[in-house]
């Protein structure tokens, strides 16, 4: 039994299909109006030290859909008691005398690991800075899976920054559990994927290849875009340039399999242009979705 | 069958109707503490761009008592989503993934159709900019009706800004729908009506008269005061001069009919005094509980 | 039948008796997860003027516990309403228009009682500037009394900042109800206990003595301790060193009876060392989580 969901490393192949068939399972329940509320004694907090709307919104959309009731908080970091000095520990130890369940979004790398060491309640890594955010990894694979039928023996597109970017990382580790996996690292040269991923891969035999443009583009089964920001680069025509290669325009579609996906975890700005939203393999936005039944399985699972 | 409400103009006097007798049901049923909660498996999200504090608890009391859960956004301009740079047409995107329903207030008019192009489900205007306010006009009209048990053939003085003010262009508009209507237009001669309502009331026959002071209050039904803001008036003076002709005072209430009402939307500065507030015709508060009426009739018509 | 909560003054010891017992209802209840849900048909408003999150969070998670429905307002001093210049009596007029029940925080001393004058529905003073905060004063009373079994008869340590101390004077008021008390007043010499509170315990013949630090802790069956600020102080010598002398560390814990607990309303900083948290004395954490309990119980008597 899974009392805590702080890092991806712990889901087996056996934890990811059972989420998956239950996150299945919770879809149908949402689309035909009847969702068991199973949860309707609980009480779920989210305590999120820095705003990220799209994660907050789908934590507190899943629990209510399963009947909890939510104790909101989108800025932790202005709590009075924070501001006067409180430890992340004592605000943990407080809260879990409140509530059934805290999904922490915190600001720096472990707060959910020493949340997770003093609370009473189960705690729910919604992202901790540099460290991870595995409900991301959770919805992004399941989305893969869903749409694709398998993730065994497929060609994976990660593009964008990859040095930087917590969902590639994560989504990585996480196709490391899996067999016949070929990845294209795809990024601007001062962007690739740090050492300690690519030894992982290595390590486990996953074949991959780093590539700075979309050549390739007729072998992806998944194309999985993130964004680039400016700052990230010494002058702008650097980073016009090196991102100019990365945008995903309905040229650069139409030249994909027919039966791949194209994914983002949003929000996206141009790297995926608005013509590509009513092509048939752009799913960014029922990736979305599937995190509220993905979000909704997790917290079944937990807590009921 | 409607299934976004974006403005006004669609209104019948059909529609009216019905919203009117389902908002009086919909107090009978508060008041008796005996709200069916037809929403119960609905999730609705407010998502509001410019705060307003009394239009979001208004929408939030309406879903609540109807056993909806909410997703409540005070200020989604700061979203960490929009503050990277998605349009509103993404977000939309996304949350109508995650909800049943989205109450929209956007700070650029054109915002509510917009967000209702794209979404999968329905939008309710909340206001948008310069545009519209379309609950906040039933809620108005509604009280109007109540309280005097018609509108056809009522004399109805629209006082204050009304250059600037979006619940009297609403307001006259609707009214535009009903018969024999006498409008007094009484505001300072820098903020009166603009021309578009002006040759509206012309091309619809609707009796009106231009003023700027309350020479006529012994004709009125309705007395519809709205706030004047300093910043509209070349100097302070001028301010000082204009408004104080229009502030409704013990004295000046007095002098309205018996059976003719006061309504305001609120909040109010000092243009009606503290001390009219229990005068038997003063009905603002009352309007404004009338709010919360008049939202859980229309998210019980779109909604269940 | 009490309407409002708005002073300690009121409570009788029967009112005590009768909330601590119904407190102890409802943890149960909490504990089993079989709470009655007898608020569902209720709306209930935490109106705070000020941020004090875990007032507002504890009261939250009584409503939500019983049902209710909550609309939630972290910051209403930022409300746009407010920001125009509405009156606290007009926001309150409103606001009872929607709901059923008003948690109010207000940073003004009086708010409570001037919202209490004008509402509809109950108010619940969630402190008020430097008034009073009820509530907090239940829920420290509530602990000795479970924990200790009785209060009357009892030594207690009143520890820190007593001058400003707004649970400390609320306490001290409270403890005058009961018989045979004794109260170690203790603080910094510039921070002491106020006159109105000392003419207070010597017009009811309460045994008190005032000191500066911890000699007497063998005799404290309840050491209440709250946070000094620095800001106090003339200098940051002054300050280290007054502070100094009251700080809560092993091995002071370790002077005091075995069967005496440790308090303190939270946040701490460093003025009960962590390394004291373990020890079977301590009881902050239980006291905040009863928190929870005790405004349960006072929704309940109040709503249902």
């Amino acid at each position: 039994m899974i009392r805590h969901i702080i890092k991806t490393q712990v889901f087996t192949r056996e934890f990811l299909n059972e989420i998956f068939n239950l996150s299945r399972e919770m879809r149908r329940s949402v689309t035909n109006g009847q969702v068991d509320k199973v949860l309707s004694d609980k009480l779920i907090a989210t305590l999120f030290y820095e705003e990220s709307t799209r994660t907050r919104l789908s934590f507190e959309a899943a629990a209510n859909r399963l009947g909890a009731s939510i104790l909101s908080s989108a800025n932790a970091r202005q709590f009075s008691s924070v501001s006067k000095g409180e430890t992340l520990e004592d605000t943990i130890l407080t809260l879990s005398g409140y509530v059934d369940c805290i999904i922490l979004r915190y600001h720096k790398e472990g707060g959910a690991a020493r949340a997770a060491h003093v609370s009473k309640v189960s705690i729910i890594n919604g992202g901790d800075g540099k460290g991870q955010h595995p409900t991301q990894s959770l919805l992004d694979l399941f989305t893969i899976e869903d749409e694709l039928g398998q993730i065994d023996g497929l060609s994976v597109a990660l593009v964008g920054d990859l040095q930087h970017g917590r969902t590639v990382h994560s989504l990585a580790y996480l196709l490391g559990k899996f067999d016949k996996i070929k990845l294209y690292l795809i990024s601007p040269k001062n962007l690739s994927m740090p050492n300690h991923i690519i030894q992982y891969l290595e390590r486990h035999n996953i074949q991959f290849v780093e590539m700075e443009d979309f050549s390739n583009i007729s072998e992806f089964d998944v194309l999985y875009q993130t964004r680039i920001q400016k700052e990230r680069f010494d002058s702008l025509e650097l980073y016009e340039n090196s991102k100019g290669k990365l945008i995903v325009t309905r040229d650069i579609v139409n030249k994909m399999k027919n039966d791949s996906i194209i994914l983002h975890p949003l929000p996206r700005i141009d790297e995926i242009r608005y013509g590509v939203d009513d092509n048939h393999r752009a799913k960014y936005f029922i990736q979305a979705e599937n995190g509220v039944y993905v979000r909704m399985a997790l917290l079944k699972m937990l807590l009921s």
